[in-house]
């Protein structure tokens, strides 16, 4: 299962910001994700997408105060099968800026990684009313941040460069995808930029768990490059096949055993027995 | 049913603003409601309270994209025998004021009225964790704007003062009371004011559609006026009750014909026949 | 002409706040737009749109500090016979809100007035690739501000709303709509408001010098109330042809007299003699 | 002695806002303060001077936390004797724009009416610099919101402009001033404008306790007006004397009275026995 | 003496930015503090803490402007002995977030240094109020700052993240606490981050002149790791106790002997005589 | 010809950002330039300084739209001898901070690089008011950006540090001195910092296509160092005169060639042929 430590990881962290115990450990839950694939005969199948979502469960009356809850928590965990259709990934993906902005995280922060979609969702009609993909989202302050429902880069010279990870969905597969280039010696910046460079940008790709890297085709009007899939996406998208092909390799215990294992501080001469 | 037009009206402009059809009119929104009571056996009830929530219905695959949507929305109403318990009126309500802010209507809107109450809850909980009834909650400039789940007003001298409109729950009972006041002689005054304002405010109360207004007894550990209910919020409680009780009393059919009545400009010399 | 006295106003306020002495009194500057129009012989015309540009004129080297200018300012007088389409005042505007942004006086005040117009063009250029007539611009708070080339006015009930006058064009038919409306007991609130609200008006126009008023029928792909001219605009529309026709039939000598005229303070029981 | 109850009152609110408690009721304050005139032979001094500051007193180490305090609050009271020179009265006011900025309420609010001054000591340490009289200061937006140590009006035609009480000193002189326009028939608007707006008023003046109403001559080089005091300025200086001599020719018993009174809400129908 | 250099070069910066010519020499002002520690006798003092407080000394009267300062500033030093108690130093510290936010530089800049404490003052009373050690301070744009009174970090796996300088205190102990970690490896990062990012990290502590290093057990009611002092942290307390040791070894001779030494630019090829 | 390439690559990305299609390769503006030199005989001059503007040409009529153009744009190339005078370079630039703050990018973005100049003239005539050479000026969150015709840098111990590339000025000449410095070993930052680091600087210059770095002397009536040039700042400006020296002596031919160049992306192990 592809980095399922890293997703586990981002919602107990989310749980714990809404002050939700989850009831359960984070084994625990890797091994419900488990049994629920084996229930469904999914194993084999080989693009399986799931959706892993988590409420606070039955309320004593529809209020908003966690305090009127009512036992544990309601866990979801969805599992489908799911492709994206080979001739999106041909043509790319067309974007356009919309009014919408990210907010600061003392309003709502991303990290929450809550279903409540109200901004991501305004977002979206607002590209369908303009025809377009994804609508490519700014923060308060004006620079580039992400679409709204993957994350953005763009590509200037040899050089990646990402928006800071603040005010937008901590994508695993944006962190990735980072990490990639870097092991392979592609420079990334995560730098405030505008859309003044994203026009003049030679190439530009979206992230998404579950359509990896798709390249953008145009922003606004403007054709980005000469408006097909550049050479340094193409060299991406490679290297990370490669990459989550060995991490969907491991086995159910490897995965488990990585979840479980306390921080190794030995480089720094600690030794921590959690 | 209290202000039957304006909770209807509230809902059918935030449906627009989410591009969302509700497949249904006004009226015959109502008469759902109306339905829902009589299959209930609620319509002698005394303290009936309805939620009545929207969503898009079913989708295709798990996506923010309202275009997966397939089919009608979902409507849901939920009535509930509801009270506030005589003791909360008579203690009345301690806030402190939380470090989460209300945001831009351009990254939430508050119009939505959206049930993505992640800032909301959020409050809620710092609220908890700060053992108070209630959060007070600063915009993005640092003016006191709103509670977690109430809408806030101070009483300076023989003044009432509301944060202005924006970046807060659109109140009905917010916009009634002001209207209750301007009614009876008692000046609103919709401004900006800061939190030292509010701590030598002469009387503080919140309102909601269910507890009317209760008073405030203390925010941030400052007693507000002498720590009980003032003299000026009581009136609004006398004044905003008889009110309640003669829009109660209309008919169904009044209700209705209200709801589906055209603008009637004639005071401005348009005779108009939408 | 229509209006002489406040066009000419604000264009001396503007040539202040840029530190620019334009080496001319207001009545000889009015003076010169009279002798352009004699000149071109274009006085009976009833179409006439004037533009009246002023720069600093010629410089030692191109640099942006006024110290290199060289002698007197430059001033264009452009008269242009210019009708609306009949067809477009049938239509209405279809609108959609840009990304892009209007700022805080302290980075560019609309007041200067300025040829600067690199944001109101960028609005312009977001407008034609959305396919729409004007773009709606919010402010850096996220509420409505104003078109990239008109001002922008929603109706909701019997009221309407304009945006504050701050960071937008100081558009002088937006100022006497509002006059005109006051004057014929039609409510005009200055206000903070967001695109649901606009979304939920019952009507929507637009003002600029040379259209008047043009009712709105589409924003962001919402319909503006049932999509035509409303009651209320149509009444303004009448109400302000009529005022300006009482305007333009105004002598030379009386809007000449007027410009030159010291402030009337003698309502306040001063009798100044400036 | 001058508006004593609103110098007080600001005093007691500001105290509570800095959670400090004063150790003595409002009149056993001013009590002080006529008993400090007392032993100073000072009452029937024309030009007292009195500031009023109040600290938490002794505390047992150097550190910020309140708890650390011991003992009562110290109160200081200074009167002194000093006149505003007439050649200052005489000549005006230069002021110049500075960079340093009026903060949120949530940073520091002004109505703490702290001696914490190090934002308005860096104000006029610009002034200095700039070789103006008073630095005029901006809020966050850009706005025009006051000088560092006096308040700031303009006049444009018959209309007094006031800044947003926000953001600024709550100047006892600056709501005095209004209030005698107001009961005098001179319209005042509290409202957000522009330096452009200011460059381009008919008149501008500042008011403090000390030196009442004083006019501007100049803003960042722009010549208000024809650089003198100007007619309405005049008017409000002749009206604000006599206001004042009525306001300090009470008895201290009158003003004494006048401090422990209740609030009188007998206008709206209730008969309050606090 | 501990760090003097930097405690001394601060002083002078923010005297520089005060417009505060503070009348002596660096050496002159740390010869200065070695005299009051000699005249107090605490040389051989293990627990002496300095405050080193200046002001602008007498005043003609009591007015902001500099200008009216007659005569020298007034410097104070005050060597306390003081300790942290064990048991602060075992438990740790329990922090809540404020709605008291940090400024920005054009309206108080932290590095002012200054004693204008209003704001600090306030979250210590909203620390206070919540029943907690310290308040944690976010940002106008919501990340997360400082503490009131201390500065403040977390660990996130092997890194150690701090806030940006830029609007929190400068203290010498945060600086010197970053190049200690990265002296001996530690991987140090200043970023925005936000408050989930601080409920999940594994380790968080405070620094100060005065306690160094303190962990924090809790914030917001969330338990940081496992509530009790974390691995790397104390590894940061022990490398930073022998850095401290090997600094406050040094001779008077060779502290004074550093602070007047020029900049040494040799490695850029630069042989300079200032 | 100095930095050909990055200056004709600039001006078509800003094109690109304002929808302009500039109907010409870049290779084929270039070769308009060094025509333009031929026909001025100016070739073999040692201080000619090229500006090279572009307007959209012809318009129908004087409205903004874009759409209203008819045929091609306008290209300008004005070739001037011009040489800053030495006393300039020895007496350096003394500054003042401005109230005009550089603004957000989704209201004008500086890489838009046009010549809408209404905020760098306003922020020019404020440093003509205040008697300096230019003006500096803060961004909108207080932080030190630029002047308002050159770029602005200080020096603190043996560090440059830049102001972030945001909501400046793209100086070509900024980045080119960045790029020398680092190649020599020197450190440059490029962070947010405030003006109290600036008065504390070591060093500050500016920098310019015209006159590369000039040393700056007095900030705010603050002197800057020891008021002369720097150590580090005449190591800078002799390592720059070296690097134009050798792009200046590069033929027509190189430069043609540079321009037409596709991005080398071997060192990746990418082969592309675009």
């Amino acid at each position: 299962m592809q980095f399922a430590k890293e997703h586990i990881n981002r919602l107990f962290q989310a749980a714990k910001a809404m002050f939700m115990d989850l009831g359960i450990t984070k084994t625990g839950l890797l091994t419900l994700v488990h049994d629920t694939l084996d229930a469904n005969d999914m194993n084999d199948e080989p693009h399986v997408h799931i959706r892993l979502v988590v409420s606070r469960g039955v309320k004593s009356t529809p209020y908003q105060n966690p305090n009127v809850n009512i036992g544990l928590p309601l866990i979801v965990i969805i599992p489908e099968i799911k492709a994206v259709s080979p001739s999106v990934k041909t043509r790319g993906l067309r974007l356009a800026t919309t009014w919408v902005r990210r907010g600061p995280p003392d309003v709502k922060d991303e990290q929450w990684n809550h279903i409540s979609k109200a901004t991501d969702v305004q977002a979206c009609i607002s590209a369908n009313v303009m025809h377009v993909d994804e609508a490519l989202m700014l923060d308060l302050r004006g620079f580039v941040k992400t679409c709204n429902s993957v994350n953005f880069f763009i590509i200037r010279g040899d050089e990646v460069w990402a928006p800071t990870k603040d005010n937008q969905m901590q994508g695993i597969t944006r962190q990735k995808t980072i990490d990639v280039c870097r092991a392979n010696g592609i420079v990334v910046k995560e730098l405030d930029f505008s859309l003044t460079e994203v026009y003049g940008a030679d190439e530009a790709f979206c992230t998404g768990t579950f359509p990896s890297q798709i390249h953008v085709t145009e922003v606004d009007g403007r054709k980005i490059g000469d408006g097909n899939c550049g050479a340094i996406t193409k060299k991406i998208q490679e290297l990370y096949s490669e990459f989550v092909r060995k991490d969907v390799e491991r086995s159910r215990e490897e995965i488990l055993a990585d979840i479980s294992a306390p921080r190794d501080l030995t480089h720094l001469g600690i030794y921590t027995t959690l």
